[in-house]
């Protein structure tokens, strides 16, 4: 073995084995916004909210134009988005009149729903969460019990735990917050390290983790997933970005929030691990308008979170793999949910068989191959389906506004809108299209007879 | 005169001598497009409508955030454009309930305005305008008789001739429209060529003409105001983009228009006059809110065209010239006003000191060296100062909603917006910041002193 030739060999041999065997499982890294708008970032048109690394991120990757939340509320989103599953089928999508998961409420993501954590760290993943959960803050419903070997960061939402109930709902809340009077607290792992958390340094603190545990487990594929706590209200910022923008202190938010993307992305560059990795950033969905000036933008889409308009579901999306996905625009329509059946494809794991599985490969988008695999797009109401988008057409059998507090209301026919002529969903096109009408209407009848309903958690 | 090193330094002084003369006088081309709003481009977030031209144009360019109309109608626009002198002072913004030019007014841009054009030419630039003039379509006030060397195009907007005055406003003409019904000339200098110009061509031959000019004066600095007939109702798009945009007829036009844009970026880089030229991109005004379906998208900002909120008035801009104007965004206010100024500027014209002129220049914006010339942005309905913009904050003195029959609104106070934390225009602040109302209203009844009318030409 001391010919030089057969030890060059050797090495390129190996050499190109490591590469082949890094590139069949990459890093996956997904940045999740909390309540981010779909024109809430300069790439997708906010005129004064300045995001230069997820702009960047932008021109050096693929920009979504039709992605999709798992649904419009934090709590049902991100069920849909680590479980690959409608948040309904792990009765995670919330009964009538409960949005979202509160402090104590006994349920959670059940123990038996597979979790793009637990699957990819069954096949040697380092897998991490970091900032917001929301998916149950008992002990056993924690990160660490569902698929990530660490954990830092809050339960649920920020503005979620107060000691004064009052002050929630005040105006002194909303233009200039105080974290002393929320009793918010940070964990690490299962255990309270800082309660009430100083909401200040929370993006800071999440972004310094992310480096650490990226910085850590760089010789290993890992999953990383950063559910940052902003811009959900309260606002807070850190002191270099705390009055700063010209957009106030939802901008102030997302302008350290794009800080944390460009140190993310610098820190793959620095350990070279950027040929390797998967970063995909969105929000868990769209804009909080009942909050003013503290809530974002939906762009030239209707209404915002909680509704089933496009405002509530449509998010920013941006996929970075440099040397993999090629730069550009998409327009096909893609999924909160589709995040998990693709990260478990990269990862070589075996999706589900043995559950119905909602998210479907992405691959064909990111990778430039063709079309994508999703034709269709749910929209819940809580439990429920309100309207339903196949191809370009939507159809809207019951509607409600966001938080409105007006009934809903049935349609019968459904409304119907053409989303790419008409995304702001102004002209109802019903009259004109009662072949397409008869078609959506059979598929939301035999989406809504065959769903499956999970034990309802909250 | 054998001696070869001397023919070298000579030969490199004539070389350095041509590149420096070309450097002093850049060719200008100011693309306009007609009722594109805010939100319609690719990278001002549009979902549907696909501008990769456009959106590369921005990437490698400035693109604006805070460029305004010179006022949001077609014929007070495209004056206050052209001579960087507010429309109200040239006559040219019409009187009470006359939005625009109409065929056969007897009025138009008077003779003793200076225009770009005029301003250059007198410079020795070759200037060419092709597109839609709308200043006037009696003869003394054609192009060729305001500086224009040469000029092809439509003397007013596509729609402001007709054979038959119930089809302008039929449902056919909205879904289907048909050129023939329309009694719109095609001018080349003063003669008619073509009428009912067959509209579905115009953009492709007002494109041909655009690049015959570039060719044809390569050799001298020129001028050329490219100002297309689209996206103006009735739509059309030629064979290759009809039925091509997934937005419908209006996408179809924008797309065409982008392909058109290309075209002129792909001729100066082949005749290798990029590093010479100033490309500037814009719209005349927001979008045509009434048209539905068939007009535009102002994003996030209020209402369209023809009134004074922020969707009338504010509009896409890019600029581009690869070596001078560094790649990015920027915040600064700027106006069609300024083009005239900056252009004369550039051009190495001085400012006409016989008139108050309204543009500044936009220099200090484009080539990065500091901070914009514009504070103030005037808000005109008709020739009435509606609203004033200072700095971030904006005050609606009068508000009347586009092309509304209800009667304008007086408010006094004000209505105060703060533009960069509130750019759709929702939340009064007035009561805030009674020092900023003060300031602005003393600002704005100075204006309104000191302002100089024309002589009404409408």
């Amino acid at each position: 073995m001391k010919n030089p030739k057969i030890l060059l060999l050797i090495f390129c041999l190996a050499a190109s084995w490591a590469t082949a065997g890094a590139s069949d499982r990459p890093n996956i890294i997904i940045i999740l916004a909390d309540d981010l708008g779909y024109g809430d970032l300069g790439c997708y048109g906010h005129p004064s909210i300045r995001t230069p690394n997820l702009d960047r991120m932008a021109q050096e990757g693929l920009r979504f134009t039709d992605f999709y939340a798992g649904q419009s509320l934090c709590t049902p989103s991100r069920a849909a988005l680590l479980t690959g599953r409608f948040a309904v089928r792990s009765g995670m999508a919330g009964g009538p009149g409960r949005h979202v998961l509160y402090p104590n409420n006994p349920g959670g993501l059940p123990a038996d729903e597979v979790t793009i954590a637990s699957a990819l760290k069954s096949k040697g993943y380092a897998t991490c969460a970091i900032g917001k959960w929301h998916l149950g803050d008992l002990q056993d419903y924690l990160p660490t019990k569902r698929g990530f070997d660490v954990f830092f960061g809050l339960p649920y939402s920020n503005d979620s735990d107060w000691l004064d109930p009052k002050y929630r709902k005040s105006e002194t809340m909303s233009r200039d917050p105080d974290f002393r009077k929320f009793n918010v607290p940070l964990l690490r792992g299962t255990n309270i390290i800082e309660r009430p958390v100083n909401q200040t340094t929370l993006t800071k603190r999440y972004t310094e983790e992310a480096l650490h545990f990226v910085e850590q487990n760089k010789k290993k594929p890992f999953f990383l997933y950063l559910a940052h706590t902003f811009p959900h209200v309260p606002l807070f910022a850190s002191e270099k970005f705390k009055g700063k923008s010209p957009r106030g202190r939802f901008g102030d938010a997302v302008e350290e929030l794009d800080w944390s993307v460009g140190q993310v992305l610098e820190c793959l560059r620095k350990e070279k691990l950027e040929k390797n990795t998967l970063v995909f950033f969105t929000s868990d969905n769209g804009p909080w308008l009942e909050k003013k000036w503290n809530g974002g933008s939906a762009s030239l889409l209707r209404d915002g979170k909680a509704g089933t308009w496009e405002g509530g579901y449509r998010v920013p999306a941006i996929a970075r793999w440099p040397g993999k996905i090629p730069v550009g625009v998409t327009h096909e329509i893609a999924n909160g949910l589709d995040l998990f059946t693709t990260s478990l494809l990269l990862a070589g794991v075996e999706v589900p068989r043995d559950r119905p599985v909602d998210g479907v490969d992405m691959a064909p988008i990111l990778f430039g191959k063709g079309k994508g695999n999703r034709e269709v797009e749910c929209y819940f109401y809580g439990d429920q389906i309100y309207a339903l988008r196949q191809g370009k057409y939507k159809a809207h059998f019951t509607t409600h506004n966001g938080y409105s507090k007006d009934p809903a209301v049935k349609h019968d026919p459904p409304l119907l809108f053409d989303l790419t002529e008409d995304p702001g969903e102004h002209d109802d096109v019903a009259g004109e299209h009662p072949d397409v009408v008869a078609q959506i209407t059979k598929l939301w009848q035999h989406e809504q007879e065959t769903m499956t309903h999970g034990k309802l958690q909250y």
